[in-house]
């Protein structure tokens, strides 16, 4: 069974695609441009009410919410690929710990500087300067939080790779890349050390060779 | 063992309270008090960072962000108490996924409103009736398709009460109650009845119970 990939292959599509790799779960991706609002198509809309993406499709089984769907795929071929799940109860806590803390502290604040630098003239909203000084100054404090943390394990749930750091790869990227704040990661050596070990997973590597070209002829290095 | 809940019992705490009296777990709570500014304490931050409840102590297992800690308690005991995470790896996936659209859609929106309407004066920020306008909209489209959702099952991850819907009842009983929009709820039959279910689940109404007097004092209606 090849697993259907609604979504293009960036931003949080990549979350779940880095995973299926990780897991060595065959996919196809089933292309959906947001830029022509093809999310917000009443066919697409059946399969996501959100008008969000990714979506997949797994034979007769649905599922939306990327950080929804690498836990299925975590827990669904546990022994398969890379472990991402941890092996005690307690792990799994501390990893939907940093989960957590990525959806709700880090994402909102790497999201806001992504849509204003990188999209905000391509998706049509104006350019909210305030915003990113905000989100910056928000998500400096949020990494110094992670720099204490990863001065005591090597990954954020403890010393193994997990869905946690998994999670990270698809908007730090873009803030290391496409937007011009790497500075923010190179200033904290902790932080530093763990991006350059995650984000040089052949998993990772593999998901950034996805990405269509006619984006990169857009002039966003996606 | 008795799992030590740090938290004022309302708000996000309560998310953890639920969950711990549906699975059947002793607990007590030892009292922060966020109008005073105790979550920013030097001791506190050494259990919870970013200076946010609640966090659990359970023997020497530290744990933080609510939606963590139900998931862990859910887990741990799965056979105690009320199954809250499904009998098969489909149900736990379709479970996660409203978690998450309960942390990335709906949250957001409704703890604008709590934050504006119910906290704004005591916690000392500017009122933005712009941003309660714009919130208040947005939480009628998410609402729009719990209502679809709930038509087709009698709760949010299928015919079964799970997590997914245990997440929503701390910050939806201010949306009834506290800031006056009931409305919301009451407009849309399924998502009314689903309420009613949730609301009405005995765990919840001893969770009501536990709030302090000294809140009610100061004339909040938490």
């Amino acid at each position: 069974m090849v697993v259907k990939v609604y979504g293009p292959p960036y931003a949080s599509a990549r979350r779940v695609l880095v995973c299926l790799i990780e897991k060595e779960v065959k996919f196809e991706i089933v292309p959906v441009d947001i830029l022509k609002g093809e999310n917000k198509d009443p066919k697409f809309l059946k399969l996501q009410p959100f008008g969000e993406i990714p979506v997949i499709e797994d034979g007769d089984f649905t599922l939306y919410e990327s950080r929804a769907i690498i836990r299925y795929y975590a827990d669904k071929y546990k022994a398969q690929g890379a472990n991402l799940v941890g092996n005690t109860v307690e792990e799994k806590g501390v990893i939907e710990q940093w989960l957590e803390v990525e959806g709700q502290n880090y994402h909102p604040h790497v999201n806001n500087l992504v849509l204003q630098l990188l999209f905000s003239s391509k998706l049509g909203f104006p350019f909210d300067m305030k915003l990113v000084e905000e989100s910056e100054e928000k998500l400096n404090k949020v990494l110094d939080i992670y720099e204490e943390r990863l001065s005591k394990s090597k990954y954020l749930a403890g010393d193994f790779f997990s869905l946690a750091d998994l999670s990270h790869l698809p908007f730090t990227h873009y803030l290391v890349n496409a937007i011009g704040k790497e500075y923010m990661i190179r200033d904290r050596v902790h932080v530093s050390a763990w991006w350059d070990d995650i984000s040089n997973r052949p998993s990772w590597k593999s998901v950034l060779q996805l990405a269509p070209v006619t984006s990169l002829k857009e002039g966003i290095q996606l």
